[in-house]
């Protein structure tokens, strides 16, 4: 078996366990969110933001993956929201396999928003399908404009990006503007939010774009 | 043949070339550099930031690796330094025959230091020998403290820790002492610089240490 004969036997078995995930969660009327972003882009203070902006106005859960530690599942439990760690212990992106093993320990019957936080990577993540709903790249102010054109997948398979501290803008070269820009050019269709987990800048729309998509969110 | 087998057989065909690549290296008096780094982590403003420094001091050529563009290339030709691309079109990291493929393009015979700036990713890199005499892995602080526990295999195979961005230090919540603290956690042979490619703080240090390793940097 060639390396590309390989790679499409896992990528199609992943794509069969997305399917399963997607429908059993739509079962329930939860909106899942794919998080994919570099290492230190700012997804987990982005949550950690988010959860403390709209306290105990929606239910929500989340599974972290990252190769090694759980140090992000206890910093989103120590904001109160229900969390489990993946560890990968090496590998560069999470799977489907993984996170449907993970659901039976994630209160299912009582969430509107599921938000899984995939392994720092701008990289290998985007060829796994995980049965989300949204996928999100999340990218930094202090990572350069020029991040969409040299990762430019990521930037085509999502539908959100979400640009982050944007409060140290002005202490590094970057325009969040063309930053924006550059993110354009490689995807028209992108929702683009400009956040800052410090500032709380841009969280609230964060959170509405996300639970305007849940057909759930009245109930 | 299983994922394993397979992969373990495209290990040894690299490490067989990277040993080739030493050799010619070695024979040469070329010291060679792998940088492996997180997008955005800073890699190419601070072999700007060197080059700026050190002018016709030293001779250096580059070996840039990306995903897409060659706009790196660009960069480091413009600081007047011999700089070749590789575009990985979608690969997460350098690899041996890659490099080896580039050598041919650089002036070989006229230069003491040979950087290899991989692809942004702090985990395929790790795996893929390129030859190199020193690895090095970069983190800016706006990536916080705890990379080095999230991602432990590029800090366990490094030389040296080149921590980054140390300008911006004010503005977040990283603490570099901290971070350089949780790099010699997992690694306690690291060598750590901390820089800035905008102030120019620890550029002199890192220049110094690596020719201070060329045995050939008085010719």
């Amino acid at each position: 078996m060639t390396e590309i004969t390989l790679f499409n036997k896992l990528l199609s078995k992943n794509d069969r366990i997305a399917q399963e995930i997607r429908e059993y969660l739509h079962d329930r009327n939860i909106l899942s969110v794919n998080m994919i972003g570099s290492p230190g882009s700012g997804k987990t203070s982005l949550l950690e933001a988010m959860f403390t902006r709209i306290g105990g106005k929606y239910t929500s859960a989340v599974i972290e993956g990252d190769v090694k530690t759980n140090n992000d599942m206890l910093r989103i439990q120590a904001a109160g929201i229900p969390a489990v760690q993946i560890q990968t212990d090496g590998a560069c992106h999470l799977n489907a396999e993984q996170v449907k093993n993970m659901l039976s320990q994630l209160p299912v019957n009582d969430i509107q928003l599921l938000i899984i936080e995939n392994v720092g990577n701008l990289i290998c993540p985007v060829a796994y399908d995980l049965g989300e709903d949204i996928r999100t790249v999340v990218v930094s102010v202090t990572e350069g404009e020029d991040k969409p054109l040299k990762y430019p997948s990521a930037f085509m398979s999502a539908g959100v990006l979400i640009i982050t501290k944007i409060d140290l803008a002005p202490y590094v070269d970057t325009q969040p503007d063309a930053l924006k820009s550059n993110a354009l050019s490689i995807n028209p269709n992108l929702k683009v939010i400009m956040t800052s987990a410090k500032t709380h800048a841009g969280i609230d729309e964060l959170t509405d774009f996300l639970f305007s998509h849940n057909t759930n969110s009245d109930r």
